[in-house]
């Protein structure tokens, strides 16, 4: 059996067709050639810390333990912003202080939150406007090499968060969100999960509204639909969702993220 | 020299931005960490299996023997349609069984299709929306793993298979076929093969018409083609294609995938 | 330690949606199961070698040394242009002689240049239109197995190469450039350098106009600028960039590849 590389995970906004994503691979390889790297994506919107925060916390936890989870989103970069590596018992994230860690803290019980400053482990030199290249991706690499974090800088406890949207209980039977990702294939995800939109609501009939339209129904199989229905659904990832079969509900409807959406019993 | 490490590749229609295809990735590499992942592409259009099977039948031979090729286009993801193993001398091949596959079935010797069944293999729980992640995944990496077909499900003698789209000899000198792909470039390939365009029609000096127009003729190269000159060819996939140099022949004769190809020998 | 795989890179104008690219990765391994592959871009646009050869500038000294580089933007594929390694003693490079290498030879102190002539080393049968599946992966894939070149091709001295646009000094006080490239970000890459724009110009209130458009003044942390401002940069590759914070300076200024810089000390 061959030893088990460690992963490295890559979330940007660089897109696919400049130099900016094989820059940070061949900085990362140049630290640590025996490394597995993989990509998430390189299409969250150029700054969206918000949509970058999100893909990380659709997969995360579908990765082997141990992996290592870098984002660069960072629109602050050559700013004071820090760049910092937030521990858990399962996972290790590398990236800028600038909240795309918020679910994480929201979710996982965090050990600790290191400010890379020894910056011997950076690339030398460090440009004004590549951090992704000659920060973060060198660090992980090293951590990926399983350097001790108190080679590689200091704990913070002030680590920048936003806040997650959560939906606002209106009252035991009226709970408002909004949609916050809309997927390639059109279907809508809500920020409203089985903690608000409860089973019990279900069966009372409970009613889904998106902007002036209103779901059919909440189906718990995509294949029930009928065509043309736009109906509610818990997705893969636990969040309301809302779709129409084969077709992109967000076309549909005419809807995007940020759009409300009220769940309610009549 | 090191192990061969299995290689696992995924054809999906997931699209690159969203978490849909790192999740599969986080969860073959969590049954399986020392495999090789290779993305064949994640842009077929949504729920177009014939664009997909296609896709897998121009590539599928290049890769080396054991390959594990995985597919995930799946609109009827939730309903009843068997996730299956498609085994032959040379490969396996992982995905729904709605016909994605029946290239393959055509071209090769086909040694058993299994329906996976033990779901024990599957990721728990099974989401009703995302089995790419939950069932195709974690079996295909199984599969690499050289798991037992008959630990994981059961034979099946009825897969799914759709007609793979075929030329009509309306006579000895004239062939119908279609248009099934148009590559980046904007060239055209037609279903039609050495097989009925022969060596002999060429001689005759046979000609190709696609929709209105009218190929100049039959090239081997494309360095001997004119500028603007519309030419036909036999492809690296050994289909007939269609293409102006260096410039997009969708584009220069307004064709798309469906239309009508005709070689006739005047 | 596991052994280092050796690392090649692709960088074509194959798009993400054709069965191009895994073709080439298919067989890359067929040759070398042992290898890294990793892309660069497949986004390059098509035909251009100048984008390309930008491009792999821009990263390719990222990467650890004996990196194989390989690229296919092939406009000439089925004519007589030769198949070539470009040896230097940091890394290798694959790709057809049509001067997509210009940059390399003009920064690298380069061993020899191998003209791919031993036919065995390739695909059989080579197709008319497809040479990155059938030479150049199969050759990189060889040179990844340490095969000597003289066993795969024969020297030459005459390789073909582009100007790589330099920028012209009109005065010392004055130097004209162009764009070379515009990144996701609408960020302007233009061909001056250090060399061209030197610190005592900048400390002597060197201005940038662009078009009919002026900087503001030259930066050298993007976060000291301010909102709608567009103002020049040396940035990660070395070049002297334009940008506005967090919008996109193409836009904004309606500029693109091609248009001229001007640096003056007024």
């Amino acid at each position: 059996m061959a030893e088990k590389k460690p992963i490295i995970t890559l979330t940007t906004d660089f897109g696919e067709s400049d130099y900016f994503v094989p820059a940070m691979k061949g900085a990362i390889y140049t630290v640590n050639h025996a490394v597995e790297i993989v990509d998430v994506t390189h299409l969250i919107p150029a700054h969206d810390i918000y949509a970058a925060a999100f893909t990380l916390l659709c997969c995360y936890r579908d990765f082997p333990k141990n992996t290592i989870h870098l984002v660069v989103v960072d629109p602050g970069v050559g700013s004071a912003r820090r760049p910092i590596l937030v521990m858990t018992d399962d996972y290790n994230f590398v990236g800028p202080d600038n909240g795309v860690f918020s679910y994480i803290y929201q979710r996982e019980t965090v050990n600790r939150v290191v400010h890379f400053t020894a910056e011997h482990y950076f690339r030398q030199p460090v440009s004004n406007t590549f951090h992704g290249r000659d920060v973060f991706a060198p660090c992980a690499a090293y951590v990926s090499k399983l350097v001790d974090w108190r080679m590689m800088g200091e704990e913070v406890d002030d680590p920048v968060r936003f806040n997650t949207p959560t939906p606002s209980a209106v009252s035991p039977k009226q709970v408002r969100g909004t949609v916050i990702h809309v997927d390639r294939f059109g279907n809508l995800t809500t920020n409203i999960t089985g903690a608000e939109l409860t089973d019990e609501m279900i069966r009372a009939g409970a009613q889904v509204r998106i902007g002036s339209r209103e779901a059919s129904r909440v189906l718990t199989h995509f294949a029930e639909a009928n065509p043309n229905e736009l109906f509610a659904y818990f997705g893969s990832t636990g969040f309301l969702e809302l779709a129409v079969p084969r077709q992109s509900a967000a076309r549909v409807i005419e809807a995007r993220r940020g759009i409300e959406v009220e769940v309610f019993v009549p």
